[in-house]
């Protein structure tokens, strides 16, 4: 019963991504700020409601999997919020690196290195599902703000510029729901949400 | 655009979810209660790990997307206490039937029904699937309340008899599992966390 022993301290360890704080808020819990559990649940959901929008032949079940398993680094490397400085970045995307080998080492060894080798896909935005599991993953963000008076991005002092580069996955992956996404930025824009960086 | 439209008003609605609370807490954000949407991507996830003590043919697909969908209507119908009273518990399984036809409603027809009949499978436990979708569900809490001693068995003063049959589904769809929940039981009684009910 090793490999039980090892898939349920797995199991219970990720338990802690409750306890990684986003920048997003949840309007509906007196705007208290997200956590990266629950982000990870809402973003598999959008991918599968809005599955149909893929341009490209996607294998949704791989897609939701990279979803589920995304931001689990966070536990040991902490949120980075979408629109640090790009030094932030890098140092960041080193810390990712090391917690994926300490986190999905805990499962027995095939295991673990399947869901690292989807992780490294999804980071990389290296295969269609992956690129679609991107563009999911930073739509959803601009729902929420745009369904709470601009939340993060009013915070921070956000540019349209910087919204549309961090979506343009969708451009190739969703080409509707790019179409969608430039006309909601420029309504941010007219509502004062994002500073208009044309 | 009027589905995607009905997709996105689906996808912020859901976002509710964060905002009901469970019995169960988190042990590493200060014993805070689990709200349904972190609780959702948790078993999914432990869905995907114990995947191969499933004793039938499952479709893992299937089970994550019913495990992903299956607390939503607690948006209008609250979360009910696994071990409240046999009433409560119809009449919240009538407060539950009409959330669902309010909230997968709020998809295009064809999709929101497909949502509906998978939520029923779920609660019916009407499949192989079903039922081993409800043993995850049923497993994570026991395995959170052994990771903090006893956590709200003790504050309910629950008994080692309704847990085993709480957790009845595990015996038939994976009985590896059904063993291991035997064992922990049997120390959570030792420890005093459990009333014996033998």
């Amino acid at each position: 019963m090793k490999a039980l022993q090892q898939q349920l301290d797995f199991l219970l360890q990720i338990d802690q991504l409750k306890a990684i704080y986003r920048q997003t808020t949840v309007k509906n819990d007196n705007n208290r700020q997200e956590n990266s559990a629950e982000h990870s649940w809402h973003i598999t959901l959008v991918a599968q409601v809005l599955q149909q929008y893929a341009e490209h032949n996607i294998d949704i079940n791989r897609v939701t999997l990279m979803l589920l398993i995304h931001d689990i680094i966070e536990i040991d490397a902490g949120d980075l919020f979408a629109f640090a400085q790009p030094q932030d970045h890098q140092q960041q995307a080193l810390k990712e690196s090391e917690a994926a080998e300490r986190i999905f080492g805990l499962l027995p060894r095939q295991q673990g290195d399947k869901m690292k080798t989807l992780w490294i896909e999804f980071e990389q935005a290296s295969s269609i599902d992956a690129q679609f599991a991107k563009a999911m993953d930073r739509i959803l963000p601009l729902l929420q703000n745009m369904a709470n008076e601009g939340g993060s991005w009013v915070k921070h002092s956000i540019n349209k510029q910087q919204v549309l580069a961090r979506n343009h996955y969708l451009q190739q992956s969703a080409p509707k729901l790019w179409t969608y996404t430039c006309a909601q930025v420029d309504l941010a824009v007219k509502n004062g949400w994002l500073i208009d960086s044309e």
